[in-house]
């Protein structure tokens, strides 16, 4: 089975963080992996941009009812409706999930992760126990791979 | 955006519901339609063998939580948790949706198609007001394809 | 345990079905049953209205995000979020469900207990194999009380 | 319309906790409030039995598909079978939320209320920016009322 790799992190995001999510999807694109995403703008859209810039594949999991929502770097749209509800989804769908910054949002998709022991890389994103703290984008990419591998 | 078209039917199937559910994963994935389905065996498992037979792409949309669950024709799992919730999403994600026989869970998302205006077509699955019956998985995909289109 | 009966139909209604449904409401009261609805207007509206006419008690599961939208006869709104996939759980949290008139919200609704082998009495509803079918309110009670007692 | 209160917290509990839950659902049914829970056992358990040794009303927000997995302290099951993504449901069901201790499951809790602006008072819970730090289940009523009050 494919390796599957969540990027979590707001829907507003700022430069840097746009960067740092841009080059995550890139990295992740060019080890193979498909891209899980909530589909929408910011960290999600940038991650999604980087991916396809390297010829990526990305799945994004919309909250909402239109599949328009999606940002244009998404090439699977998964129509969820549940809203929020859709977050826990994103996470399970991913052997691993790397976070970029990010808000509550973030802390819930967090949760689940921990919840269902799939291994969290926190880039500037929260601290809770558990998650794995780095520094640099090609650090995240290259440990989510490593302990989805081990997970697998 | 790609198109992509949801089949929908029981995860247990007849030999003659098999043949029919194979037959139109081949002919949308010929057609360059991504098939969208709960991702389990039956109806679900043959229309995504019938998919990856003519080189088509696959999602499957489970109820549970291991990505396991899927068939082995499916090439992008969602792991939703979310039990049989989770038919909203397999329509709400396709733009048009084939329904090959099927039970209290099929109707249940012919239902959802409906109330969502995601065209439904029938090989002889229930007789709903709205829902389009044809006979042969050619006619199908064709109509699939075509309100799909329209609705775009 | 106390029991819940569910209650479906469309949040538009015709006066005579808003009758039928205010009339349901009361004889499920009186039998001491609580009311479990979708919250909103219509039928659900109108139940609620003839429980608490009765002294009863009524549930509503709300598909939005606030709780202001119950209907002003719903003692304890559940607030989802979930959008329409709520309809699984209105039913689910029923030892049985009457229907009156409804369209494809409650056909899903209708589908979703039939999946889970709660019994489903029909006024002037869906005719699916397996939906009890009744003329009068006090018929759709009684039966719905016997056959959740059944159940139990 | 009536305040409803949320209690989230472990489906295990120490002894502590468990003691400290039972004062909350018991303080919680003095003020008249109803009690909002995840249906299992733990805390969820012991604050339904202080709430009901008082005679308050609980709910439980199942996350599976039985009624019966509800502790013997609920008196309105909801059957949700949506696994943990009835979290969410659990807190917007609430206008405040009591959080006693718990884990990666909390943690989504609150981070769906943080998300929702639904206050959250910890009881020796996680110390999440925006959550109300309090050392006792009085104190922790005496918040959730006020602040739910706020929020009405």
């Amino acid at each position: 089975m494919v390796l599957q790799i969540g990027v979590i992190g707001g829907h507003k995001a700022s430069p840097a963080e746009i960067k740092v999510a841009e080059s995550v999807g890139e990295k992740l694109a060019l080890a193979g992996a498909v891209l899980v995403c909530g589909g929408l703008t910011g960290v999600m859209e940038a991650a999604c941009r980087g991916a396809k810039r390297s010829g990526g594949v990305t799945i994004g999991i919309l909250p909402g009812l239109r599949a328009e929502d999606a940002n244009q770097y998404v090439d699977y749209p998964i129509v969820t409706g549940i809203g929020d509800a859709r977050n826990s989804i994103v996470v399970r769908s991913a052997q691993a999930v790397i976070a970029v910054a990010g808000s509550t949002g973030t802390l819930s998709e967090i949760a689940y992760a921990l919840k269902s022991e799939i291994p969290v890389i926190s880039l500037n994103s929260w601290d809770i126990p558990g998650v794995h703290q780095v520094d640099k984008p090609a650090a995240a990419v290259e440990l989510a791979l490593e302990l989805a591998d081990g997970k697998g």
